[in-house]
């Protein structure tokens, strides 16, 4: 009989209490590959913020670490267990509290699934516009926890620009809450913004406050084919430079052209060297500024431009963007047989000033070190997703992705970007964080933490 | 001779040390009413990083507090000297380091106006949108240092939503960068937004890293008439409900019509209990949204709408609005003559759906403790200015002014409101901000005070 154990027993019922090993082993990781993963001592599901405030008051009085979890969706090792860790499911803590209408907010526990507010609110008219690649099962706190970004970002921003308040409960136990309903408030220090994007390093959120936006007007959408991808690229500088205002502006290469038509064939180009898709949601503007977008294009070298006929056609190119991610897993699997292909899935963000340098660097790169990267992103926000094909039973294939993926980051670096534009540092760019903003960020990082976790209960040998 | 100064001047050259009594005088506050302000040691003018860096460090090797100053246009206090320090004034900083169109940013020294980062950036066709009030003379710094607001938030957001990168010299001496250039980036904790609203008690700012938008499309404007201000109130409400999106939504109530009137004649409606003013800048959808804004004000009650004519009608209507503070100015100098009328500008947020009741409730505080209060506001955030008209050499007027004050900030805490909507804590308003964040939310502002300023070395009191 494990002490802790009884108390959590007893504080949130041995339905909420697991330690079945199966369980354990799968709460073990997220879905970062490389990255190192322990083995938990328990799973917990508390229901509320009293028996998240009891499992964190019991795991400090034992000395044992406190890892939050939401959906495991994430892709930097974050929500990875550490061994000994009591796990803090979000899975039984899945209520929306409150959606109003006239201010335009809702209140909604952490387990709440991305797509389960965004269907809420809908009912309403009102949107939440956070939509990472995950959002079917993602949910608001683990976003919240990441910061999580996706496609309408480029404009309408990322899941920072949305909440406004927060319940979390700290290392001692308190109930903190931060921030307000109010469109505006500048009452102290901007704690909400500080636990946004903190990966579970600061405390365990309990509740969330989001803005929420009308729904937009439907979107028009169009597609960009390109000989090149430098041109793709100084189409989006061009885009920026005009100020046009896409609600949509990705990027897929002939790597994930080729993986995805592989995979599920939509009849997208195989030889084309890389592909834009756009949209605008500008109402009675809207047929204009798509016109706009596809001269920008056609500019810069596009030799083929074409609208979506309908809004089937739109959704489906839509989906095509969607499944970049499983074709390029099948990619690797085929081209590395008996289950050892893998992908080393990398996140830069430049300045948009710089994307056709980032692409041409990426291909370079790819070449010099001898291993297959597909780019897909957000080419509206700078925000590239370089995928590295490993061979994960070959030491030698991984090194090679190992060094593409370092060389990426520094070229990132070097043009004046960040190592991680919307999957976050977790495990997987502990090194990479410390380069980016230097010893003097990384003992201000230090400092907070250790003011607000002074013992190291939460998510320890993350992020920092 | 004073070592302290000693060092400054050897550090900065005596021309950057100033010690002349009627400039330190000049220097003791910003211009809120009501608060306490010190009699500074020594007025700094910094002219770079390394320089800021040298006062600190010689600031904190002689135990010597530290006050940074803008352009002192702030509304709480929080600029104010405190006795025997140095403060470090921006005035010295104020190049324009950089603006790219491409990546669409802009750096710059914190001692920019306002004013000029915008003209500079329109020669390129973009914007940089926070707007408050003081624009024409606030500095960066200082909008950064407050997060401050202004009319354009209500479709564009504050501050903070502009700003992706600081330098702030630290209590310790050590520069810190925070943020970056690119659109998106969740690299560690966000201390950009830590620093921004921080009102000068982390750092010092030496240079912002601004996020640009493309220039909005020329606006059309109007304005509704209403016969009480709860039907301007239940307008507002409505139009947040429809999801109509003004990019100027204020409210100027009958106290701030007729003082308008008196100050400068524009044939503003002296007989309406409140007029809002609206503006949208859609472009080709720009005269149907105006036709929406003025059906739902015309359903809420309003007895006149009209659109303005032309843009010089329009900007003439935003001037009456920018004539708001300085008439009820006139008018608290006009109802108690001598020098002793003056005015407690208070500056509260409430959740949109409760603006209708706030303004009730002002109305009834108003009567109650018998001073005269006019209210002017953003009101599509929400964000009231009751102006509370004393006076100074009456203490019963006071006492009667500061009740009101008090039980408004009241009122709005209990409708879920923020006792500061854009104007600050500083000095003005400490006791409410703990009771607006409750014992824990103090523990963690002092925790995080402590981690970065272990010895309070800026700016005391202030805050917290």
């Amino acid at each position: 009989m494990d002490p802790l154990l009884d108390e959590l027993r007893a504080a949130l019922g041995t339905d909420a209490v697991l330690t079945d090993p199966d369980l354990l082993r799968a709460h073990q990781r997220d879905e970062a590959d490389l990255c190192a993963a322990g083995a938990p001592l328990v799973i917990t599901r508390p229901r509320d913020t009293a028996q998240v405030a009891a499992v964190v008051g019991a795991a400090a009085r034992h000395g044992v670490p406190v890892v939050p979890q939401g959906a495991r969706t994430g892709l930097a090792g974050a929500a990875n267990a550490v061994d000994g860790a009591v796990v803090i499911s979000t899975s039984a803590m899945t209520d929306i509290l409150e959606i109003d209408p006239v201010s335009r907010i809702a209140v909604v526990q952490p387990g709440v699934v991305n797509a389960t507010l965004a269907a809420a609110v809908a009912e309403h008219g009102l949107w939440y516009p956070p939509d990472p690649g995950s959002w079917e099962s993602s949910t608001i706190g683990g976003n919240v926890a990441t910061n999580a970004g996706g496609m309408c970002c480029v404009k309408y921003g990322v899941t920072t620009e949305y909440v406004l308040g927060l319940e979390v409960v700290l290392a001692s136990g308190d109930v903190l809450r931060t921030g307000r309903r109010t469109a505006k408030g500048v009452a102290g220090y901007d704690l909400t913004r500080l636990f946004v994007g903190s990966e579970g390093t600061l405390g365990v959120l309990t509740e969330v406050t989001v803005a929420l936006r009308p729904a937009p007007a439907e979107s028009l959408t169009m597609v960009a084919v390109f000989p090149a991808t430098t041109a793709a690229g100084a189409a989006v500088a061009e885009i920026a430079t005009r100020g046009l205002s896409p609600s949509l502006l990705e990027l897929l290469d002939q790597t994930h052209l080729r993986a995805i038509e592989a995979y599920r064939p939509m009849g997208l180009r195989r030889d084309a060297a890389a592909l834009l898709l756009a949209a605008v949601d500008t109402g009675a503007r809207a047929a204009d500024d798509l016109a706009a977008l596809a001269a920008v294009c056609t500019a810069a070298g596009a030799d083929e431009v074409y609208a979506a006929t309908d809004a089937a056609e739109a959704a489906a190119l839509l989906q095509a963007r969607r499944l970049a991610h499983p074709a390029m897993e099948r990619f690797a699997a085929d081209t590395y047989p008996d289950g050892n292909g893998g992908l080393i899935i990398d996140d830069v963000a430049v300045p948009r000033g710089s994307l056709a340098v980032m692409l041409d660097g990426v291909a370079r790169i790819a070449a010099e070190c001898d291993v297959p990267i597909g780019v897909v992103g957000h080419a509206g926000d700078g925000n590239l997703h370089p995928n590295i094909v490993i061979d994960r039973a070959d030491p030698a294939s991984l090194a090679r992705g190992r060094r593409a993926f370092d060389e990426i980051m520094q070229l990132g670096l070097d043009l004046g970007g960040t190592c991680t534009g919307e999957h976050g540092v977790g495990l997987l760019k502990r090194e990479w964080l410390a380069r980016e903003i230097g010893p003097v960020g990384l003992r201000v990082h230090q400092a907070i933490k250790s003011a607000l976790d002074p013992t190291g209960l939460f998510n320890p040998g993350k992020v920092l």
